[in-house]
């Protein structure tokens, strides 16, 4: 991919091609075909982020070559989601990477200095609800976000919530992860004056459906400001809470 | 009925039926076949409370027929409910009839004193869940209960509910009743240490699904002692709340 | 209230209250109690925007009251959102009224300046979308955002979204709005770098189960930056692209 | 925990802090953080119970530190649900623990002497149901209740149930366990004149999807005084059952 | 038809045909084709009894003409089910009608003389689920049962079933009508040793979901010999009852 | 239990009890109560066959202690259904066992001589059927019918059905069995004029949803004389087949 | 639109525009912006075919400009679906209109000589599919094929299709409609060999969910062929089976 | 089964069969039983391909005993899918065996050359997509078409998409293979005039809910000649672009 810009930049320098046809060019191809998988290396630029790998479905050698093209395409800093363990431990003998395990959450290279608007607020309703609230605080972390947790803060227990009321209503958005009812989302999108990126999680048993009902629940919050992402996408909403902290430098 | 009723104790007094015998007719047969219904008339004496009648499928004659049935059988007070408006009006020109039209409900015969253990608390989110709150808290009324009216204090603006804490920190039983979200039911059995009712509504749009949100968020609840009826059920709830309020006069 | 809250005032003044007392209750009361609503005065200050009324289950009486009570405390400006006509025609009489049918959306007072970060696109998949679209479009504009419509753009004709390529890649915030399958907001996700509000709408017929399809589609997106409110919830969308659009103005 | 109460209590008997914001400092801080959880120790007071661990989701480690914080702070008896046998054996050389295997359910401390308004009846419907059942029937007797067990009376062989008839007539509240079809609810709620809590269990095959079928028969009950929680949630009706059996005490 | 049945006939009898094409021949076309609908005239032969006519979406002009159809090919009796009261007057002008109005059912001819192995007992839960019922009743009569009905026996007052223990278990086939938690049918099977056609109706409202609560406890009933047809399915349940209470003539 | 009952009768010969109060206690104390379970004796009395152990969730020595019992009080055939062949192995050392692996069917005692009004054809659509069909075959066999099995019949290849058109034509009573699309019920439905007992499975993949599309198609079906039972539930479809097959032994 | 495209090849002429410049400009923009809709022109060369509208929620005004706007630009025949009679009275004024009540389904210009490979045959399994059924044929006819309609062929009385077969298996593209159990597509897709695309109806009641229970039997279909359509769609069963009808025409 | 054909050909041969008789029963007996499975042998004369083998549920005896009996009745390949890698190791003993291990994809015999009509592209949403893309196109070249692989082209990265529009615009058939959203279908439709078979697959997380998102979107597609098969149908979708790409072979 390398030799085949670097021809197409000398082509560019000799007149062989036009700048038009060079951008058109550049355009139209923004990815290596690796067989298995099509790196996105301009996304970056397109997209303001770096390509992000979704490790569930891929063995460690499928996300072994897909990183090392990142890196030798100039991208400093690869996120990989739902890795397990082993995978993990494998890919640490090729590269520096970061591992939190409850998270199932790995980056490769370090994480940058935190810039956005303000903070981002992680809250999460229960203590079965922290691996999916992680992979949302340390997705946002990875993309340059100040991220503070509120953890163990279900409706059912008011005064646990109200405690965190000052840390609430000054976030700059808030990720507010449950599962079995899901009211949290509503609650704190009634505290807060900012975004509420929902995430319904799996966690709960019998008429939870998997977190269907916690999912529901948020869809239909009576706070204004809230959306949803998909059941245990903690990944999703720290994804959208880092973009939306980052309103103001896009201008 | 009533005439079969006295053969039969006039055969007892001449001694052709054994008190045993007459004991056992008596059971077996507690109730007088309308044809189109049999109308309950020991159920009273069995469970403690009159009979009701479920108005939306029955046409005026029908109710009619059933209520004079019950009065002629010594029950002072009948509750009717879903009843139309215009049914009602007909109604009125056979019995002393009271009639609630937003919540559908009647009562022939007067509003009992209250006598229960304390308060039943009826907590409603929305002016829309009015109809079902209504239902439940006239049910809790005409069965005996005092009952204090919470309204729309939906949980997206906590405030208007924590300004009712004391109202719910002190009730005996709490009839919580919510669309949409269903997380007032939560919320309010955090708050509360006694007894909530959740009643989920119909009451909103899109994935509420005709309630199936509130419904299915209810029953996740992660808040101790609170269990759940039918959506829009304001009767059963108002049924049961009462039936608890009442625990101590049951020994 | 305006006579209680002066009351206090001048108790304030008088020293009969201290400044910390007075705080409390105007912290803990902040709304007036109509009987059939608790209208929330303080909510500009504390979410920083007016009050917004659901129409759809209040009589044209019950909005006036609400109304009034508004402007009554300063507030210039009320939203009505799913208004018919009829009680639009209503309205009307007593305040300063605009009405759009299609989108069944009302606003007493005007249309404030714009004055959020960018431009908030607002696309429709197709015709039958656009009440919702106008119900977010609406909302956004009566909330101080610039918004452009791009409407009829669904993915079975990629060329009608392709040639709006420009104002998707340069907006601040984009809400998509489709029914059936639901693919506009995956497309749009893709194309886009900022948050993208995916509005499912109830629009199709056999397998779209109102709205189920595009709500379980834009659930899925693969797409970053994207989520996801209620069926036909437009305002909901528009009440949050606003929110985000005045992300800089917070700090 | 200790020593920072033990603190504030002296800081209020030397003066330095006043009896209200002591108060206060005690209300809105009534749980120890142990970083996973926020173990509420207030509760007792405040709900009249104590606080109970769902053990499902933690580790052994986990459940000795909540226990261990709750035991310090003078609390004498500790729940412990759906915890493994492995994680109870563990637990064992710890604490003085009585382990149910069936039930999955262990208990702190000793059992109270039952104390309630009258007894407990817990019905099943079938063998499968026991372990439900029985979390049901450990639940209520772990908080004060003199518990019937009464076992195997599914309505497909009614004779079963009527010879247990007297029992059922003479319960202060039911908890009816059933999976499949749920029919033993309603049946049991017309027979009896107390409060009937209704608990579907996931027993069963094919179309009663995981206990789908039994919650919304349930739901659908015609009896009056039923209602429901959630599916195989034998600790939420024990709780219920417990605290309605407690009603008069509370006044 | 009937002159091509007589053609073909004698074409056998001149020996112009054989007989074995003869039989080809009428076992293949043994339909009018009336454009709209194949009138089935070998149906009473090959399924031992008459062509069913479902008339909810016919008009009257297509039913008359299938009636007339069938009455010209020397069948006597014709059932029309779901027929409306204005096509029911309508049709009376050609035909001998009978019609049942809450049943919706019709009947050309006279209903025949009782000749199965005993009596067909219908149960209904209740008052609102007489129209199935009714249509169960009457499409058992009119295919020669006798049938006792046994109305308003929901499971929710035991005493008003058990005092129809007799019938019920002394029937030859049961039908068992209830909508809600539909417990009718496992009671009934458990009570009865003939098979029990179970007939969820879409009576109830909330989470009944149509009826189909009640046709999920059917299917799960743990009673045996319970099979279940569709919702609102009376003329099915009829029908089969029918055939089984037919079953010893079949030899 | 045999002592009681013998107590009972010498007790009534002695005029120590009357016929009627023996009559009484005998009808209303049919089981014996192993704890765990109560075990029917008068079943086949009152219905007219054995009692069936259901072995899923039952440990071998459960089920060795209920058909002692059974054995114990005069039975001399016991079904049990759903058995792992690891418990069938268990049994065997205990009594003269019967085990079927395919269908986890197993009988103590010999299979009885076949002797019901005609055939019982089980029909199955597909190889992976076949479990569900031979439990459906073994149940029937097992309670005295002559079974037919017609295999591999499924409507895609409808040469492979008409080919066994004879035996359906000429069956007493059809099981059929299908999962993926269910189409057989229908099809054999058209076919044949006796009762048509479907019987789901769960085979398929994808939008079989476990067995859901085979069973609403079965419901849906427009062929008379169908009805259905739960999803793999063999033995309860080959029990009714028996039940109805016995119809003219009943009189 | 069309002086736009004439300035643009005048452009080309005169050689002020490249071919390459007015290339991209055509395939960019091929459609008119009426601000309700797109209109698409190209599709025809595109895709092979005129534009459809679907004219269920268009005015008659907005159907009639997309109708203009295309015959302005050169297409001759607009087909329109599920078009109100009162709408197609009042289209009627301004063009050349075909429209057939029952199928809703509209033509302006004529139909066209049927050139494709062989025979569609549309079958249908009852007279309540018909509507569907005509959608899928005149589509069909619209597009250019040779259609045969085979209706009132359920699989209930397998003899009215076999009666048929020879049609089916000589067809060169099949659409079977059906809704209940949906076993017609099976059948057929059994006995022929030619693709078949199934169109499930709403035909039904009670467990046919709106046609869910036909899709899903479609879904599940054995037999090799057969693909599916949303719920009612017979347009777009009708197009697919036009497109595959001229697939030797493409090369 | 040859023996028997043999003798039925002598017969004919000899006179003692007539031709008509010896067809009727080649026609009605084209299969051989082998007790747990009838192999179809005249499938290929009837339906132009050969008979499929579905392995997922059959033990490697039973697939060898079929695919023998296969190759013993003149059929030179034979297709096996979804079979395990064990039992591809097994059946390679006895036959000259092709397997694809992702795919789960076997043929006995060679790949035939390809001389369909055109190409039949598979486009794949994802790398997960990829063993149910692969069945599908192993099947098209197994069924003697030429299949271009398109995969990794999801429409959340358009651009990847965009640059295979040529060959997806010069397809003779396509078949769209997504989970999660499944938005591919739609856009894929939108940009080809060719038939397009859309795929769902049960790949995704929460609310894709094992595939139905993909499903519900794909049926609901606003793009025309797109029809779905089921969940994860690689197999069906390859047969039927197979067919249609042979269209033209076939008149």
């Amino acid at each position: 991919m390398q030799s085949e810009m670097r021809k197409l930049l000398q082509a560019v320098r000799d007149g062989e091609v036009s700048v038009d046809d060079a951008l058109l060019q550049i355009k139209t191809q923004p990815f290596v075909d690796l067989g298995f998988a099509r790196v996105d290396l301009h996304r970056r630029v397109r997209q303001g982020s770096a390509e992000v790998i979704y490790g569930a479905s891929k063995t460690p050698d499928q996300i072994r070559a897909i990183v090392q093209t990142m890196l030798d395409n100039a991208q400093d800093r690869v996120i990989i989601t739902r890795m397990s363990p082993a995978a993990a431990e494998e890919l640490r003998e090729s590269f520096a990477l970061h591992y939190w395990p409850e998270a199932r959450f790995a980056l490769v290279g370090d994480l940058p200095e935190a810039d956005g608007i303000g903070t981002v607020v992680v809250a999460a309703a229960g203590t079965s609800d922290l691996p999916v609230a992680e992979e949302a605080a340390l997705t946002a972390e990875a993309l340059g976000n100040r991220v503070t947790r509120v953890y163990d803060v279900g409706v059912a227990g008011l005064h646990r919530l109200l405690a965190e009321k000052e840390r609430i209503m000054t976030a700059s958005v808030i990720v507010a992860v449950a599962g079995m009812e899901g009211a949290l989302a509503s609650v704190v999108g009634g505290l807060a004056d900012c975004p509420v990126i929902a995430v319904p999680t799996s966690v709960g048993y019998g008429a939870s459906f998997g977190g269907l009902s916690a999912l529901l629940a948020m869809l239909n919050s009576c706070a204004s400001g809230v959306s949803v992402v998909n059941i245990d996408n903690g990944f999703g909403a720290g994804y959208l809470a880092g973009m939306i902290n980052h309103m103001e430098a896009k201008k």
